[in-house]
């Protein structure tokens, strides 16, 4: 049960060079009004400083991956982002945040997407009220085995808004302003929730639920294959079994050889070539939800 | 006046996260056969090793920037790809290559673009032979300040193949496969070139030129402003004066100011920000080509 959301920390640059977070934070630092709601308290962070800096997504190890308890505790991680990490997290304890979005770019054709690591009812709520403004928006439920690592699990009440496609280090105007939009309505949403003013509504909420990924064909550690024309920005959409998949350098097509229809997401992300993830799929769940 | 083409150098990777390029050349060097040509020998390089290793596309300085031969000759230039060079251009010249081919991708949605740094008669006679095979190809003329400084200026003959949109560090399976297309149809019209079996044909040759590149608009170094919407992915199609150009962070639109109609390629290339380049504008420009 959430009673009140008063502290939101809004991060971006978590990756260096997913530059649609960094530039919608730099405005917000420059612009603290935009951010202000009657009952809120939102923080803009650049995350990782260093790694916007040489335009990579790391310095020396992913930060999104950083976040483990474990990790935070242990004084013998001591890569660059493990030491930022326990940083950030004394940041967001410090500051007492109660809400926490990250922002996140794909090169994948994901559109709007809010990610959770768990489908609470505030957080389906939440996503709710936003699809109803903008039908564009998807919801992911990606509650991974690594899912403690990411920046949004350092407290109950994080998301992540992953936008695409947009190469690394590349600004998309529709994408940067679509962000920003999805920003102030969250923002109107917590300012309405803590009022009790939120309108009651009741809405048939699909979301998408990743429960495996799948790697390229490799050999010897090196792919073999790409993601087949067939299936490159098809991002959510049905992929039924004996579709094509993969089509190898020589020209052969890999079919998907799973046993019932799934919803790809995350396809040809350029930064989980080196994570053996050429896709997560998804199921498709429905879940109905009344609101106010 | 060209006489006979029998050895090329193919270059990949010349930016180590142009991987079209890094992944076709990796499948010739392992499949030799494919170039193979009755009159020809076509020798495939990974152009930079070490930047292909850290997914970069560099690792001190852009390598293709650093063949003018003023540099070459030069003995205090130490960077490691000021160095790379050097030994890229020893390699061209004892393996007498005359013809060069370099392959690129691009974050620009510029499809399959061969560029050439100058339009002499039998550039021109081989673009309209692959164009006439591959209508989607464009030819684009880029003779920059800068142009000597290329990979393919080490030698006349020298031209780029440059394919996108695709975000660095990805394959676009399409993109590949075309790309790889297109080199099969170069060797193909070198190996009949020798022996003088092209066959002859007339064709109005459609190619742009470029005049003129136009950075983001910029306060202390830092942009203010993205591509339009209007003119995202919207290389080689025409832009009127008064036309939009960008959108600052807060929403203005800023038109184009020039006072005829341009055709723009490069729009928004990643690696481009640092080079103070949001597009480059070109002039279309048609030339009747006669062949054989």
């Amino acid at each position: 049960m959430v009673n009140k959301i008063d502290k939101i920390a809004l991060f971006g640059g978590t990756h260096g060079n997913e530059i649609t977070g960094v530039y919608l934070v730099k405005k917000f630092i420059k612009n603290p009004d935009l951010l202000q709601r009657s009952n809120l308290k939102v923080l803009p962070f650049l995350a990782n400083l260093q790694a916007i800096k040489l335009q990579q997504r790391y310095v020396e190890t992913d930060l999104n991956r950083c976040f483990a308890p474990e990790d935070l505790e242990n004084l013998d991680t001591i890569l660059y982002e493990q030491l930022l990490a326990k940083n950030i997290h004394k940041k967001i304890q410090e500051n007492q945040v109660n809400f926490l979005i990250d922002l996140h770019s794909t090169t994948a054709n994901m559109g709007l997407t809010i990610i959770l690591s768990d489908t609470n009812q505030f957080h389906l709520e939440l996503g709710s009220y936003l699809s109803l403004i903008e039908p564009e928006i998807k919801i992911l439920h990606y509650a991974s085995a690594q899912k403690n690592q990411l920046l949004r699990s350092n407290i109950k009440l994080g998301i992540t808004l992953e936008v695409g496609s947009v190469p690394q280090n590349v600004l998309n105007a529709d994408l940067f302003m679509k962000t920003e939009k999805i920003i102030y309505n969250l923002l109107d949403y917590l300012e309405k929730f803590n009022q009790n003013k939120i309108e009651k509504k009741s809405h048939n909420l699909v979301f998408y639920e990743v429960f495996k990924t799948i790697d390229y064909p490799r050999e010897e550690g090196d792919i073999i294959a790409m993601i087949h024309p067939n299936l490159q920005s098809k991002d959510y959409e049905p992929l039924h079994p004996g579709d094509p998949l993969f089509i190898t350098f020589d020209g052969e097509t890999i079919n998907y050889e799973g046993n019932a229809t799934v919803y790809p997401v995350f396809i040809n992300e350029a930064a989980y070539y080196e994570k053996s993830t050429a896709m997560c799929l998804t199921r498709k769940r429905e879940s109905y939800v009344t609101f106010n």
